[in-house]
């Protein structure tokens, strides 16, 4: 398998504008061409969107628009891990040689599709994520005594990190008070619980290790990957304190790469409710099942930003196709040590979790400088 | 670059009926399990969907009400050539080593979109292809002296041939006079020169050297692949003779499999409308410039069937995202023998070509027993 790098990343800031997908997405390619030294959109060999519009032709669209000419192009859709399905497929692309440089670009709009899972309608209201989240929540607070407290530091955290985020689409912190005290939206859900879906683009470009030298003198390469699918629909996990395919992913992806959890310097997940960042945190290995409040807690207590440094989800905010290109770009940055304010010290090895429709399937990558 | 084998395959009639999207596509996948000794739902690591339905986690969908648990599943649109995008994106999961079996199933309803070129409205009427077939009609009649009737002879073999194709919606042949009188929709395209949108899917399994031993004794090779995008828009065409993307992709195609015209014995190719096929046996190296329809005519007049011999298109039928899978099933059972009625003789080395939206972009691939 040959070796895969990731030499260029672009991001525009999250928000509700009136900005159509295709300047959204123009709009996070336009970086990645200004920041790479000799690289010429001749050298494009891949164009790959990501996105849950009601879309056709669109990779072509955005390659003629770009001044792309590219060998592959075409859209790749799995709602909530669309991006990192795309980023996979590219990928998968150049370790096999059919071809040397790709582009993915993910981007979504607030009100495009995917919000709701309306092929769950006959299993009643597992239409609306907010319901598999709040079966999670109750089932992870009466087996391990989770408080809604614990749930809203999370939100804490996240909120508070993304301030270090010139992209994400919250812009003030919330108090431990605030989260408490919004809105209820389920039993044991708050509003603040919530990631918000919103407009945003992201790309970045994956390259074999021979245009990786030609293109930057600090590659990040993809040494581990683990993909499961389970099923389309949240009523299938069999136990709600966990999420199977996440656990299925991050084994494989940590095989992949000979890493462990005591490798992982600084992590992106997907923390679409407050409750998923503690269930991840456990079934990733970070805490011993149970424990995933303690550590949230002691991420807060201690300053760490390990955990989301751009936010996460809840924090940057979620348009669906986008979201796992801008965790990918988030630790290419935090890798290459270009992520600002938000920098962790000394990040070598990071992790990205991004997951779909109640973690029915997840990707896990690792990333390595 | 490991190799890769096509092992089974599973077609359902073409036609219009009620079915929906993913029963079509359960239909399909039924006969890969029910022809290939020793294949479980449990071998199966990657699920493609190939469609331009405008659905969300359709392949996790479709995974599910199969019984499979992929490490790796997503959609994959790009219009007309959606299938044989999400065939190359299967061949690199399963090249790179990423994964060993692989399922790719295309479908489309008859009023999916991609029927019309909508984001080319501001290039007036070629917002629907019958435009841009037309001025590739007129640009070779007018260059090369081609006739409307060797543009019928197309249709009248390709409805002949279907004939012979269970699966194919048309049932019945034309005569040339049935083609020359039916319908003008432009100066130059007729009804009967169109390939007509319908509901159909079509799936492949594809896989490992090693797997393909356990699971065939009659593997099909995938030895060759080019793609090739120019641009979204037919009006990016510098001449309206020749399609560059297929011209792209052709070379790379007989390149990577060290493979020549000469040795092709059987072909699917994409003829949308008539003067398509003739375009593309000049520009794959059939035949010399200008001189496909006397190509075509010597065909029809000897019987051959070595071009598009499950009728085409235009015979079979449109179905987008399942035309370019079901271009490659044709060739597959050509290649193991079982092609029944439209067995080319003796055939060993087939290709198919699959385009888009003009042929602003291509696929080829060389298929090998």
């Amino acid at each position: 398998m040959k070796k895969v790098a990731i030499t260029a990343a672009g991001i525009i800031k999250f928000s509700k504008t009136e900005k159509p997908l295709d300047s959204m997405m123009l709009s996070a390619i336009r970086p990645v061409f200004e920041n790479t030294k000799n690289l010429e959109q001749s050298d494009v060999d891949v164009v790959l969107t990501s996105t849950n519009a009601n879309r056709n032709y669109l990779a072509n669209i955005i390659s003629e628009l770009s001044g792309m000419k590219p060998k592959i192009s075409h859209s790749v859709e799995s709602l909530c891990n669309s991006g990192t399905n795309a980023l996979v497929s590219a990928y998968a692309y150049v370790s096999s040689g059919l071809a040397d440089v790709a582009l993915v670009v993910g981007a979504d709009k607030a009100d495009n599709p995917g919000l709701v899972l309306n092929w769950d309608m006959a299993r009643g209201e597992y239409v609306h994520p907010i319901f598999w989240a709040s079966m999670f929540t109750s089932a992870h607070m009466r087996k391990y005594g989770t408080r809604l407290e614990d749930l809203a530091y999370v939100s804490v955290q996240n909120h508070k990190n993304a301030l270090d985020n010139p992209y994400a689409y919250f812009e003030k912190s919330f108090s431990l008070e605030d989260v408490m005290a919004s809105k209820n939206l389920t039993d044991d859900v708050r509003l603040l619980d919530c990631s918000i879906p919103c407009d945003g683009a992201a790309a970045v470009v994956i390259c074999s290790e021979e245009k990786a030298k030609k293109f930057t003198d600090t590659p990040i390469w993809i040494s581990g990957i683990g993909q499961k699918t389970i099923s389309a629909s949240f009523t299938k996990n069999n136990d709600l304190t966990s999420m199977e395919s996440t656990k299925s992913a991050v084994a494989d992806a940590y095989n992949m790469s000979n890493k462990t959890v005591d490798d992982v310097d600084v992590v992106e997940l997907h923390d679409a409710f407050s409750v998923c960042e503690i269930i991840e945190l456990e079934d990733m290995g970070f805490c011993q099942k149970g424990k995933g409040s303690r550590f949230v807690r002691d991420l807060y207590d201690t300053g760490n930003k390990m955990v989301n440094p751009r936010g996460g989800l809840i924090g940057a905010g979620h348009p669906l196709g986008a979201t796992g290109v801008s965790q990918v770009v988030e630790i290419y940055q935090q890798l290459t040590g270009k992520a600002e304010k938000r920098q962790v010290s000394n990040a070598k090895t990071g992790l990205v979790h991004n997951m779909s429709a109640g973690s029915t399937s997840s990707t896990v990558l690792v990333l390595e400088s």
